[in-house]
């Protein structure tokens, strides 16, 4: 098969692997419809995350069943399937408390690599959740967004407590971050402020729901939010990039008893305990467990109810990845989704 | 009036302060029935944390109403009355969210200095809290601990989402982490770790509700909570210290989806945003909203339903505040109450 392999920073190729098998008896594999670049995948390509090349890139996948160990019992081949960036049992009892992403025996997805034409997929009846019957082409892009981008957004808002009446900032306006101002629409936030300064992604947030935008970032934007919340900060604020300056403005923007969800990939963060201690605020994320919402958010693709699949905006054949990386890289493309 | 004033770290005296009167038509003064030290005096007493002396020390009341400003409404001369270690207006949209100890009209009691026979209570109305009617004497101990490390310890547990059929661990056998223990069981929880190494407090913590005792302290801690939660970790953890060390054992401690509780006041700490992503906890805390907790404390407090006043085990003269920082310097007793 084919599939992408980044051999050093900014060093994408799309090369020949050999085709999965079955490994252990819980295992699948799966035929990729759709895969797709994530905003994770860049700081290994900037060479910001230490990656020892040659290495299999890609951690979103939907597809078709090829084939079941002999321990698969919900899943069958020819089924379209979705399913998240770490493979979990979802029977152990860290997932029973929905942190599928936390599962005792969770696998990532991201050292398999599913920018492919086939992977393996462990724990296929836990990690892999069918839909009713195969989706028509149009709804491909949604159903794959809610395998990772989606998903996190989600999760960032259900760790940001969202819900009615609540004031809501969204820091990053990356896929996630555009997710997340949908999830937060869906969970009925009263006002919605996406923080970003690139016109076609303030407007696709105004089109997922945002009721306000900031331009401002840092301490400024801070301010700004302050300014629109009778100097109190935001209620529920979620942070989707991972930066020192993003979770930093992200805290300062939260008003003290209000939550903080954080769902950037945390890079060379380090947070001062006294400044946390005195903001008074929640503070929750990590790894979304995506697995839990996935059942939810592919009923709510199916019938149409959300788009998230515009976050697309670039679709490549798989061979041309290195191009979708530089075009994410240089934030010409919100997200890229690949054609195995 | 004789108040207790920091001169530099170790140098506490007892002197001649003015007396206080009544500057904001909001205030009350109060003669002191009883005072205490707190386990936060001891930062500037160790000069770990910069105090511009002389400084008057204190932030624990209770005691009777002589004087209420021209505003006063709700408070009376005569009464007794429990109030916080931040003044708060009770009635600013923080303060309604429960968060009174971040009212945006707060004042700091360390400030004002409690360790006296006398002392202002700024915004009365929204601060004090009257009981039933005069107590009798050995109510007061407890009284006096709902001021601060009771509700300290109850916004540890509420923080750390502490209820039925929940295995928690509390790290720190100071006042706070033994009051932490009490909240713990009050709020129904099914196990509860104390960790500490210290016999007198391993007792009181069993007498307050703890079913398990844990010595070992950092990375053997952990491992020893993980031992006794099939390798998961607690689902709540309430941290007492203020440590870098405490802090870092308590979000290990925490299984992923969990909760830490902090309340111990961060002195030097950093929190790494990788390890805590990963690690899945839910972090909340910061200065206790005592205030949101003092009817429900008083009442049980008052039906003996709880004797948080068992920490107190060395009672001083106020004169003798110098020998009262130095036993609780020493670890040689838990808290120190000061009758003035």
């Amino acid at each position: 098969m084919r599939g992408a392999v980044l051999y050093a920073p900014g060093d994408i190729r799309v090369e020949h692997r050999p085709d999965p098998a079955i490994i252990e008896p819980t295992d699948a594999i799966i035929r990729l419809s759709a895969t797709c670049i994530c905003g994770s995948d860049l700081w290994p390509y900037r060479g910001v995350e230490k990656h020892d090349g040659p290495a299999p890139m890609g951690h979103e996948y939907v597809g078709v069943v090829e084939e079941v160990g002999g321990q698969v019992a919900t899943i069958k081949p020819g089924q379209f399937v979705v399913g998240s960036f770490f493979a979990s049992d979802n029977t152990c009892e860290i997932c029973r408390s929905g942190y599928q992403s936390s599962c005792v025996h969770r696998v990532p997805m991201g050292a398999i690599g599913t920018q492919a034409q086939l992977a393996r997929v462990p724990l296929a009846d836990g990690t892999l959740v069918a839909t009713p019957e195969p989706p028509r082409a149009d709804l491909v892009p949604s159903l794959l967004a809610a395998s990772d981008v989606l998903g996190t957004g989600w999760f960032g808002a259900v760790a940001a407590a969202v819900g009615p009446g609540k004031t809501v900032a969204v820091v990053g306006d990356g896929a996630v971050g555009l997710c997340a101002v949908l999830a937060a629409k869906r969970l009925g936030a009263e006002r919605i402020i996406a923080m970003s300064r690139h016109a076609p992604r303030q407007e696709l947030a105004r089109e997922f729901g945002a009721t306000d935008i900031v331009t401002e970032r840092g301490d400024e934007g801070v301010t700004a939010i302050k300014d629109m919340t009778g100097g109190l900060g935001a209620h529920s604020v979620i942070e989707a990039v991972g930066t020192q300056e993003s979770m930093t403005q992200a805290i300062r923007s939260t008003r003290p008893g209000g939550h903080v969800g954080y769902v950037g990939v945390a890079h060379g963060v380090e947070l001062p305990g006294d400044e946390l201690f005195f903001s008074h605020v929640h503070l929750h994320g990590g790894p979304a467990p995506v697995r839990q919402y996935l059942p939810e958010l592919i009923g709510l693709i199916w019938n149409r109810d959300i788009d998230p699949g515009r976050v697309f905006d670039l679709t490549l054949p798989l061979d041309q990845s290195a191009e979708g990386y530089k075009a994410m890289d240089e934030r010409r493309a919100i997200k890229v989704l690949l054609s195995p």
